[in-house]
């Protein structure tokens, strides 16, 4: 059994009002392979990089134990690279560039090693390329988790309905469940975009928390409030990547190990933050984890 | 022992996406006694209205055990009124018209009957009034919960400080935190609210919850995720009502009551949406609580 992620491995260039980065590794591939790695070691990474990557990042997501034979290296190519200035608030930023490069022709290729997959992450990609992805395996995923944005909803929604069609959860924020179902309340929303496919929703509302919607139920995640918000990037998709990583090692779907894997998102996500890139999500230790899990403990449970 | 609440009571002229009302009772006294009253059956209101209120009005409230002693009637006044338009998104609205008619010259009386208060709600109101109100209880009583606002910010921050320096509960939104602190992070908002005399701060984040902080703790409560909004005029006084009135129930004041009194506080406030202006308020059965306080815990407790 192993989880397969696939999403983009980027360089990001970014801007805070704590300081700018030079290029650094960054993709939501990236991010929620390394959140997912503190719960399940039997990660497989597919995406592709350019010439330009170098070994050193690539050991950085290999020393987290994750398995990165499907990461294509492109001779000659270079690496896909985002650049972007978050505004004081955090919560709102300016894309300044977006550079495709070898991403622009990506070609998700499966390795044989990865057709054991019974978790399957599909990051924020093109439409199709989640198709390719989902057709190259031999044997349908126990689980797949979707998360994909607006943009696609604008320029592939034709392509978005058919893998909608093919995922057990969507991971959406709610300006996105908004577009995507025409409904402003996010109940009558999560009914639409249940009835595309999708078994689960998770709406994420970033420092408000996320909120799952499914079996008839809904469950609140709150996010943990935080002095200081370093660097948002990468926020989301280390959730994405703990929320699966959690469902991967307890090897059970249901609503209840859903919740459990909200809160485990959230928690790795709240570490994301904490500083540029990934820097806060390579050394993190099972204490830190515990004591994090904890605080969410506190912070929401009560008892009538 | 009672609960004295001090806040408007008024007439609403409100138009939603759903329909438009005449002259509706309204004002945040109104709803937070009502809210309340589920809770406790020693609620002493104190507030002001015109000739023109009614009886029936009256009445309305004093059937929910609510003592009105404290509510001049004034000959040939006018009853304060309200009239405003909620955008369609229903978090956000305009004010169409204010006529503050006897509520300009409001002097709060507070009857030898209410000497008893135990537990004091400070509707919004202007801070001058609030500090009278405080000076006119002869006992300082148990908890004091302060409601108040972004305008008195801007025009009475003087009166409004004072008021502060006596209170143990500030209940204000997320955007008039961050006005009040100068700060854009809650947690960092919180600290020099905190500062300023409450013991505690309440951020209420309408459909997003509510966040309390005290005694170096952090509690979030969601907010129940609704398929319609009908009218959001009173949420936040029933909000306030339900969490004093849980507190003035269970009679001890702690972190561990002030969590559940915030979770009384929005299943009040969840009923208070369903209905235009008090109507849902109104006819509340213990099993309609009780149910709601349900899907609170099965919406935000889970079992790591």
């Amino acid at each position: 059994m192993s989880l397969v992620i696939i999403g983009t491995v980027a360089f990001d260039t970014i801007e805070t009002p704590f300081g700018k980065t030079d290029k650094i590794l960054g993709g939501a591939g990236t991010f929620a392979s390394l959140a997912a790695s503190y719960l399940c070691d039997q990660i497989k990474l597919v995406s592709v990089v350019g010439e330009d990557f170098g070994n050193d990042n690539l050991d950085l997501i290999r020393n987290r134990g994750i398995d990165v034979t499907g990461v294509q290296v492109i001779t000659g190519g270079q690496t896909f690279s985002w650049s972007g200035r978050y505004h004081n608030d955090m919560n709102s930023r300016d894309t300044l560039a977006t550079d495709l490069n070898v991403l622009a022709d990506f070609d998700p290729i499966i390795p044989e090693s990865y057709q054991d997959c019974e978790y399957l992450l599909l990051g924020n990609l093109t439409p199709q390329i989640q198709l390719t992805t989902l057709e190259r395996l031999v044997h349908k995923p126990k689980l797949v988790v979707l998360d994909t944005m607006n943009y696609w909803m604008n320029v592939a929604m034709d392509d978005l309905r058919k893998v909608l069609l093919k995922v057990d959860v969507l991971a959406i924020n709610d300006a996105e469940a908004r577009q995507l179902s025409g409904e402003y309340s996010l109940v009558k929303a999560a009914k639409v975009i249940l009835a595309m496919g999708p078994k689960y929703l998770i709406i994420k509302k970033g420092e408000h928390g996320a909120l799952l919607f499914g079996e008839n139920q809904i469950f609140s995640a709150p996010a943990l409030p935080l002095a200081d918000v370093f660097d948002p990037t990468g926020a989301g998709d280390s959730f994405a990547g703990g929320f699966i990583g959690y469902l991967a090692k307890v090897k059970s779907i249901n609503f209840t190990n859903m919740k459990n894997a909200l809160i485990f998102g959230s928690a790795l996500a709240s570490f994301c933050v904490e500083k540029f890139g990934t820097d806060r999500l390579v050394d993190l230790t099972e204490e830190d984890i515990q004591k994090r899990l904890n605080a969410f403990v506190a912070l929401s449970q009560f008892n009538l």
